[in-house]
């Protein structure tokens, strides 16, 4: 679909007819260190936590102030750009993708770690134009890595080009996961079973580390070699989706099939092979989309 | 007990009779840190892997090199003490902690990490006395953390002191296991029902990271508060314990009883009702004793 006069011409001042959205992937990647700086500072301090739509769905004062901030300046920036984002939604605002430009937010990914002061927290900024994503930028708030990925220019953690493991075989693989937000027995008892399927298939091990979009990253790098979730959000997903796809991997819906944005699952992994491979093993937990809420 | 002959006056040589291990504990330091040197350039190079115990249970060529270099220096230095080192007793040494000073030693904590370069990886160091832990030197090897206890005079993060977290309830609490190298189906159903557990008490995550001994290091950290494993050895322990101990915290049997280094089980937490709370959520998972072997 050819972008509507007003992305053109947006496209064009923002930085030339060639690479019409590199001025919008510069601020994401200042806006994700300056967010980054915030939290990593907010990691030593008390934190005021509630709870979303379960008791281990939490949300911190500085969630909030953190994805209002990068709004704020995005929207200064690029008044035409739509927005969705993790605690905008929560909050009430409709999560649909539309043809527009659209930034794809999650302020703090890793609340829990974020609330126990586990190292593991990261900014992640997407971008799509006519639904189609157009970079990711994740800034691990510690570490002080940046990962950024932009649509047909490769994937880099800081300087480092990324490239996915080549891994075919479940018995040599490194597998990520994360529980999601839902805790019923019922969705336990999937959660767990998924894993036993893949240790008894002997997959080495696997990995849950609290934040789906440094384990997309880890993914992206080749340190793993397969990554599942149920229950994750658009805002986990987009930007780590331009990266490991850049970086040669394969990201795909549970059932096999394409991803779709909005589902709340996804398999990434090295090579198609592996993500089918999961796809075949692992039974579906089911979540409501994104833009059914 | 009271230190032999030989010990005293080697604890005297070492630095004086007020800091009789002194030496050895800046000797630990300096070995730690190059060792991670070393595994830090090994982890962007190509691997030979081998199995021991089972398919998940690896090593490395740098498991062996790293272990050579640390125990040939320290005998080099103090020809008296004795080793127990996660290698040698894999080649058949005996694994018996007796009042002679003793190195125990894992030179790569997290080898199958190491093996996907996953970047959860350390050395680990302790040194015991009288069957008294005195010492610990833990490095995480790619974020050149140093983590460091001695008894009595606290534990540190690099330069920052170290402090346990102070959480006594499960519902507010994050969890730290990892998988053990059985994973025969009994077991596994065990290792999956203990999470399930957990979870069902509404214990906000449980994180698997793949090293115990940075798992340990996080704990000690106050970033989680209650860690626990079945199946893993002295020389994960040993280090991690005299940290967490002088961080504040508690680390016994998963009996609930005191901690057995060799009995291959634990739990650790900020505080000594989460370590109870967790003692008596969790089944027991059976593994040979270390120094059965």
């Amino acid at each position: 679909m050819k972008p509507c006069e007003e992305e053109e011409e947006e496209g064009r001042a923002a930085g030339g007819g060639g690479d019409p959205w590199k001025e919008c992937a510069e601020v994401a990647v200042q806006l994700a260190r300056r967010a980054g700086q915030i939290i990593r500072k907010a990691l030593t301090e008390e934190k005021q936590v509630s709870t979303k739509t379960s008791a281990a769905d939490l949300v911190t004062e500085t969630d909030h102030f953190v994805e209002n901030l990068i709004i704020s300046v995005l929207k200064e920036k690029f008044p035409s750009h739509r927005f969705i984002a993790e605690e905008s939604t929560a909050a009430g605002s409709k999560c649909v993708l539309t043809d527009s430009p659209t930034w794809i937010i999650d302020p703090v990914d890793g609340t829990c770690n974020f609330v126990h002061r586990f190292p593991t927290v990261a900014v992640s900024i997407g971008f799509a134009v006519n639904k189609e994503l157009e970079f990711g930028v994740i800034y691990h708030c510690t570490e002080e890595r940046l990962y950024t990925g932009r649509r047909g220019q490769g994937a880099f953690c800081n300087d480092k080009r990324l490239q996915v493991s080549k891994e075919t075989d479940i018995s040599k693989a490194l597998i990520l996961t994360e529980i999601g937000p839902k805790r019923d027995p019922a969705t336990l008892k999937l959660f767990l079973g998924n894993i036993e399927r893949l240790l008894k298939a002997q997959a080495h091990g696997v990995r849950v580390i609290g934040s789906s979009t440094l384990a997309l990253c880890h993914l992206a790098s080749g340190a793993a070699d397969a990554y599942y979730q149920f229950g994750l959000h658009c805002w986990d997903l987009a930007a780590a989706t331009v990266i490991i796809r850049e970086a040669g991997g394969t990201v795909i819906d549970t059932s096999g099939g394409p991803l779709d944005l909005m589902s709340c699952r996804v398999i990434a992994a090295g090579t198609r092979e592996m993500a089918m491979f999961i796809a075949q093993k692992i039974q579906t937990i089911h979540y409501q989309r994104d833009d059914e809420n």
